[in-house]
């Protein structure tokens, strides 16, 4: 017993020393990359990989399937390696790493079947496989979430974050391994290689943590069985490790993160690295006990109800929207960070108490967390006001880099939220939005279309961000009106429109109501509804314009920059459309919301004021129709 | 004695009833607000103003003043009151409590003389009262820093980002209060009133942690002046309230978060206050004892050693320009989170080690704690990669509310990094920084370019955001080029262009190489360096545009939603300016800087194919400045 025991705990050495080759070898060959940030973690990645996970090599996704988080993404070479050695990558290949055409990026992306999450952007891991863990229990699997953090990242907050939630919420199939190496990239950690205190913080926070030796590989394993093992909350493993361990000649030296071994160099300890080996083949890959009670991966049917009708505030008719897609699709789950009853996803969770997730004040965890569900097969939808989704910035950006499954509703948009001020208005956030690869932005102004959107974004894969109002706003649409990712709706239309006013949201409202002042006097403007500011509709833009002798006015509660006049600006840019912006061009302040709506210049009287600027001396083109050649 | 005693409490009771009284009248009068979150930190609130603190009223920015930060923000009518209590707001004025002409807003801004940092996104103000608290130090007083917080805001990961560093830099003049009421938003906080754990949690990220009765003010006094006696680490001191405490009726009860009272019940309840009181008048305000040896408040001189010359990465070159400003001007302070060698911080650090902070992995943190060192006078700079600073969006969101006096410079911007792959490419980060209002954008090109811009940030009073580049660049400009926030430059320009190529920073020189290709075939093209993203120079760029057949080409490395393309869309909107953007426009891959550049269409190759698809057909106006009247 004791020497087959001691047979495997060489093999697992052998697969670390292999680690260590490969990675050494890959970064090298690449002539950039992080060699002694693999080599720290050889043991415990190869423990956790040939020991500890059960999973399916060819369904790394599978639920059933134990998960691998590297948290510490710089240390990619060491992931490759490792699934080389399971024998899902080449391992000839790992030489191609940072190669245009290789999908063995700098830093890993989920291009890569086995890679749930993009990781290098440090402290988003843990809170990744926070989600991945929680949708395994959802999905009635006995698997495991193995994430391994760097303890550089431990300074992050969104880590401490998703250690709060996870021992609040008892994720006891989440285990924590922390890579102590001490070095970060341009110093010492702030900690060392003060174990205890990395132990002491885990325990604090809820957690079963135990220190060990990261190169003891009998140790590491006894460990990670034991966190296996665990019940009743999440587990921590503290490794004090070197930094380029087995490295001969950089081992636990600073100033060598990031830096790949000269070729000699590289020779050399690989040299020396095949000289520890024992040369026995890895232990088997252990495969999981039991299958999930997955959820169907299609929805069931499409919602019945009728939509949320009438005046309603659109932060309501998300929650009721969320209710419907909720029954018909079991994929959907929600999340929000403690303003469930502003953003209404509390209607969800008293329907779906199983399927809602409290995230409490704090949305770095709460966009990594859905992104971990998200790569469950799960498709959550995460609620806050707008401006404090804006703390999850460098979240969105990673799962716009992922192509996470996962969609974002930002409340309380804009300087219309009224007396709360500055601080709760969010003015900036299709900036944010905007700039994150293939995501599509929605932006309704009533009840149907908010029903519209959140439909939308259950059916489409991949990040879509919904912003909806405070107040109540009026009807515009009736029941059965139809819409779709990249539409927009033409509103108001004559054959003598003067100008084109493109709206969304609360200044839709506003421009329906200078629409009606202007008519009366006899001018009249175009209406544009951009629920969709991205991506536009370009086409039916300039075709607006066109038939309003080019002049085209973008009225939104946000900031000049980054939101519908960019994103129109951007539609129209070669068309000779002459566009003219309304937008808030200041810090605003408290106050009640008309009020606000005036001060900061985008409401009705704003609108008015602009058409009567640009078509005062303007005939009114009375077949514009034909001029643009409908 | 004890009498004595007795009466000061007693008269500090009073305070905090009074603080009760006008929290109550406040947001009844307004018809919204947080009445209960001021409640439970009434006795707080008093013991800091009357008892705990020294300060100047007349001077609250004195870095000889300690400072009050209000972390949980919505509690701004507590503070307010408080601020009447202490004399400088008149107290009727309390009742104009979020109108739009007061600057008593919803959540308190610097609007206020005795505000430091605009709070209402939670978590923030412990990283803003460890920059206060770095500063005052750095100023060479024994100001000490109380930060209220609520309990709520303890998920928030920036809290603890600012827990760690505190302890790491044994900041002993910081101290924190936590308000446990154990009532979120939205229901109970996760860790409800265990007291305890909070405690554990400060602890073990180095705190020396007090759990009291935040309702018995003998206990809230003698704790706080302990905490303001302690040396060698932070204090905290974990207050157990009762949320809408001493309101009748509200008391500890669910679903009052963010109410204001009924007038008929604010009625009853300040009725059942007053007859509380013991009608003593409130203590004596305490005044600080050591005036501070502050730095001088303006730059010494002008810096006066060359600056960076000839081939040079503008990162490196930042890290140089840093020096030159330190050396003139001493209130210039740096931080960086861990990436210093890659900022080139490090070169201020070697010189100024007692003006540098190291920040370590925690962007959140660092920006708030640049907004609290700033609010103390000082100038500081913070870098970080380009990407990783998306990490505090909600920070600088934040900054820009405050009107904060922070500089930030990210470097490795876009996929000339290389590679890294898309975690570590800012390509959104323009758009971030272009939607703070007020903020300055610069993006230099070269050495020269980028000293400038680096004195003019430290110049400028305001938020200014230096983006930076990983490769090397050569020089564009001589030593004695002229730059100015606003300005633009125009490198390349003939009679005969016949287009205008807009570029900045690594596209510059694209362009640059594009034009030399397209002269030697006799196409003529103006090249503008935008240096300054914003605020852009739009008259001078519609001139170059008219001059150039009104056709405009942006390029830049960055996605095409919020840089530099939208910049310019901006600024020629209303013009006629038919304008073309070239920008990334797909998750990029890792690769080499140059194969990168190509593949996603923004190199040389790129810009002469768009020139030539443009021009082709187009005769070449030979008067062009002519037509444009100049």
């Amino acid at each position: 017993m004791n020497i087959q025991a001691d047979a495997r705990i060489a093999a697992l050495e052998d697969v670390a020393t292999n680690l260590r080759i490969d990675s050494v070898r890959a970064t090298t060959a690449a002539g950039s990359g992080h060699p002694t940030s693999c080599a720290s973690a050889a043991e415990l990645v190869a423990a956790v990989f040939f020991d500890a996970m059960r999973f399916d090599p060819d369904a790394p996704r599978d639920p059933a399937s134990d998960r691998f988080v590297l948290s510490k993404g710089h240390a990619a070479p060491v992931l490759y390696a490792a699934w080389a050695a399971v024998g899902v990558v080449d391992r000839k290949d790992l030489e191609m790493l940072r190669q245009i055409d290789s999908d063995l990026e700098g830093h890993p992306t989920p291009r890569l079947p086995f890679v749930d999450v993009a990781t290098g952007s440090l402290g988003q891991g843990l809170g990744a496989g926070l989600g991945l863990a929680l949708g395994a229990r959802l999905a009635g699997t006995d698997a495991r979430v193995f994430v391994l953090l760097g303890d550089g990242e431990m300074a992050e907050g969104s880590v401490w974050e998703a250690a709060a939630l996870a021992a609040h919420d008892n994720v006891d199939n989440l285990v924590a391994i922390v890579d102590v190496n001490a070095l970060g990239q341009s110093g010492p950690t702030m900690l060392g290689h003060d174990v205890k205190a990395y132990q002491r913080r885990f325990a604090a926070f809820g957690w079963r943590a135990t220190v060990v030796d990261g190169h003891d590989m009998a140790k590491v394993v006894e460990a990670l069985r034991r966190a296996r093992r665990s019940r009743g909350m999440p587990s921590a493993i503290i490794a004090q490790t070197i930094k380029g361990k087995g490295l001969e000649g950089v081992e636990g030296l600073p100033n060598w993160h990031g830096k790949p071994l000269p070729p000699d160099a590289a020779t050399r300890v690989i040299a020396a690295l095949e000289s520890r080996l024992h040369h026995l083949p890895p232990p088997p890959i252990s495969r999981p006990r039991r299958r999930a009670k997955r959820p169907p991966l299609v929805a069931r049917e499409t919602p019945k109800a009728a939509p949320p009708a009438g005046e309603v505030a659109t932060r309501e008719a998300y929650g009721e929207a969320l209710v419907r897609v909720g029954e018909a699709d079991p994929r959907v789950v929600a999340l929000d960070g403690d303003v469930k009853n502003s953003t209404f996803a509390e209607k969800f969770m008293a329907k779906f108490p199983d399927r809602y997730f409290d995230a409490f004040i704090a949305e770095q965890n709460m966009v990594s967390t859905a992104a971990g569900l998200a790569a469950q097969g799960f498709v959550p939808f995460a609620s806050s006001f707008a401006c404090f989704l804006e703390r999850g910035a460098d979240q969105i950006r990673m799962a716009g880099i992922s192509r996470s499954n996962i969609k974002l509703c930002g409340s309380h948009a804009g300087v219309s939220i009224g007396e709360d001020g500055p601080s709760q208005m969010a003015l900036e956030d299709l900036a944010l939005f905007r700039a994150i690869p293939e995501a599509v932005v929605f932006y309704p102004s009533d009840g149907v279309s908010t029903d519209a959107c959140v439909q939308l974004a259950a059916a489409h894969r991949g990040v879509v961000y919904i912003r909806t109002t405070r107040m109540k706003t009026p009807a515009v649409y009736k029941d059965d009106e139809e819409f779709a990712i990249g539409g927009l709706k033409v509103v108001r239309a004559t054959p003598t429109d003067r100008a084109t006013v493109v709206a969304a949201g609360i200044t839709l409202h506003e421009a329906l109501a200078a629409h009606a002042e202007l008519a009366a006097r006899g001018i009249n403007v175009r209406v544009i509804d951009l629920y969709c500011v991205k991506p536009v509709h370009g086409h039916a833009l300039v075709e607006a314009a066109a038939a309003t002798s080019m002049i085209m006015i973008t009225v939104e509660d946000h900031y000049t920059q980054g939101g519908i006049g960019d994103a129109v600006a951007e539609a129209v840019g070669g068309s000779g459309v002459v566009l003219h912006r309304i937008a808030v061009r200041e810090i605003p302040r408290s106050g009640p919301p008309r009020k606000l709506l005036a001060r900061y210049g985008i409401d009705r009287a704003a609108i008015v004021a602009k058409v009567d600027e640009l078509v005062t001396g303007i005939a009114p083109q009375t077949s514009a129709e034909e001029l643009t050649g409908r």
